[in-house]
């Protein structure tokens, strides 16, 4: 008998028949002795019209008040997954962020858990009931309710199974586990059975759109295994249906490459012309940190007169514009040419934990992208991954090429 | 500089528009100087679509579950309200039942409110906020929400008016006031500037929809000055815009008759040929009282010979099948030839402080319908009302004549 958090997505939970649904899922855990605690996300489409309420009364929603608003989507749900459970002849009692209580900081809007209290609701759940948490909330000290940004449920989820010590979370969503690459894009891209946390931390964070990237950083820290499933597909019960992110094994480095990710989120930005002096680019990369911009790669190219250098880098696209301003009104002081830049770019990465025993592997990638014609323009390794930056037209012809070479094509 | 309340029904804050008209109203206090409280029922429709929610899951909804989902609407309200107040530079904080707390007791769908903690709120107010209070839940001991049945916003309002001790509480709702009878029916019936309580309990348990008769129960027992005006209507800041239910004066014992109030709530049941014998009338309704069932009118008919009476009685609509099931089941015992059922009644109602003073106030009502050939079933007199049942086809004849008889024709 295992304690198992089990979270549903909002298209999991879109109307009162897919709530039904999920309730079966969570009945077919019951009956083969489990413990559950369930965590639900707001029905597909409310929190849009929550958040539309409140930005159609005013263009900056005080961000306590939009929380108070927005999370009331989650409470909805949460309460008729109980009924359902309860239709279902099982006992259930749904929880909200405060009555756990889930404590985060107050940074409203985005913010961050503290703690979780599970002590009340671990007591009903060995009282035989079924917990249904609301998702993506919270309270403060001061006992205003939070949110915790878009698509926080699954942090809920898994920062609920990591304080009831649980033995999996289970994320329900759309899709039935975590592919090699993008099944939209490589019609042969298999799924993974196992992937480590690091390695879906790269993949969440680098555009694979299944978990939260927070809530992958806390499955990692508390050690939580996760299973990626689908709400509509997987049979419960069998054998790992979906994909397991959880702690490395030594078959996970028997392959050098687990996926290829992409992520068209970032614009490139070029400073032409600066003198070939100590501290430039100190001066670049502090100006842009003082006003919050983060810099993802970078790349430096000598002029062939030896007299000065273009500087390269990469930035969020929501963060261009003022990235240019902040560097525009330092120009004089940082001494540049002129600003270049290009939002027709996108950023193709391999992950795997199996690179650090096989070397080779970026040799390889070069070579295959240099046989497509296809342009670098930017590079960044990290010990489990090697991204390259090139021009967007080339996704799917560069992604295919990547995924076939390194033999994740599925049979 | 006063202490208010303002509560707005579900009409007034039906949407976002009608939402920042209500601020406007608040604002308007604000700026004459009072601190101010506002109490929100949920959108107009909200509540019904999550009730619909919930019986979609399950017919018969588990009461903590429904409460917990069916609450969420006047919480969307009190962040809305408080974002729309914000936008016209106020300050302002929605707070939740449990936030305050108003604690009520564990009889969900229809709690009653055991107390207002409201010294943080009020210190809010005391700090130059508005607080706006969600309507219509509160929270029990262990933390479960509750809500307190069709308009309990009203009840909430008033509640928070006790505790602040606040010098009155204004209910805007899409009627400009209190009116001798339905205008609906009555062209030229008059606005009442002042009404008493017990009046107005009157009013409201017989059928004049302006306020819950729970609200106004509170408001006798903490004399809370409450005053009903129209959201679209009044002018705020004139002099008694809409009708003040309040303590009695002199000046309202002036008119014999305030109003006249209708319920077509009740039917009337009359069962036959019962044994003239003693303890028969205490067998019937001992019978209807053991299975929860009230009984408002009752006459009894001496029959001809001398051996048998006839005994009639209305119970509410709601409980008509049951009464008839309860004596069925107990013909024997009791002793009845027949029960005939009649649904097709009315009970018109006369109330006034005024008739403790004014005799006669009986007779000119029999003679009014008398002088119309309208037929009264039954009677029923309290100290401050006199009500008769009549055939529900005269209905609007009856309540014209009745408000010429008694001089409430507005000029």
């Amino acid at each position: 008998m295992a304690l198992l958090v089990l979270k549903f997505g909002g298209t999991s939970v879109g109307d009162v028949e897919r709530i039904k649904n999920a309730a079966s899922k969570v009945a077919a855990e019951v009956k083969l002795g489990h413990k559950v605690a369930v965590v639900v996300s707001a029905m597909a489409g409310v929190t849009d019209q929550l958040i539309n309420y409140c930005r159609s009364v005013t263009p900056h929603p005080n961000p306590r008040e939009h929380d108070a608003v927005v999370s009331t989507g989650e409470n909805i749900t949460a309460g008729l997954m109980a009924l359902a459970l309860q239709q279902r002849g099982l006992n259930a009692r749904s929880w909200q962020g405060w009555q756990v209580p889930l404590r985060t900081d107050s940074t409203h809007n985005k913010a961050r858990i503290i703690d979780i209290n599970a002590a009340s609701l671990l007591h009903h759940i060995n009282q035989g009931e079924v917990a249904v948490m609301a998702g993506f909330q919270g309270v403060t000290d001061d006992n205003s309710v939070t949110t915790l940004g878009r698509g926080g449920s699954d942090t809920s989820a898994v920062a609920l199974a990591a304080a009831l010590k649980a033995d999996r979370c289970d994320i329900y969503t759309d899709v039935d586990g975590v592919y090699t690459t993008d099944p939209r894009i490589v019609s042969n891209a298999s799924k993974l059975d196992r992937v480590s946390y690091p390695e879906m931390l790269m993949m969440a964070s680098l555009g694979a759109k299944v978990l939260q990237t927070r809530s992958v950083e806390m499955a990692l820290r508390y050690h939580v295994p996760v299973q990626v499933l689908s709400t509509f597909g997987n049979a419960i019960g069998s054998e790992l249906p979906g994909t397991l992110v959880t702690d490395e094994d030594e078959n996970m480095e028997q392959k050098s490459v687990t996926g290829v990710a992409y992520s068209r989120n970032e614009d490139k930005v070029t400073l032409t012309g600066i003198p070939d002096t100590p501290g430039k680019a100190a001066a670049i990369f502090s100006t842009l940190a003082r006003t919050g911009i983060g810099v993802d790669m970078i790349v430096q190219t000598a002029s062939h007169d030896g007299k000065c250098t273009d500087i390269t880098f990469t930035v969020a696209k929501l963060d261009l514009d003022r990235a240019r301003q902040t560097l525009e009104s330092e120009r004089a002081k940082i001494g540049f040419a002129d600003i270049l830049t290009d939002k027709n770019m996108v950023k193709l990465s391999l992950v795997g934990i199996g690179m650090r025993s096989h070397p080779g592997v970026a040799s390889l990638m070069f070579e295959t992208l240099a046989a497509k014609n296809i342009n670098i323009q930017a590079i960044e390794t990290s010990e489990i991954s090697i991204g390259v930056l090139i021009d967007e037209s080339y996704t799917e012809l560069a992604l295919r090429a990547l995924h076939t070479a390194y033999g994740l094509d599925a049979e």
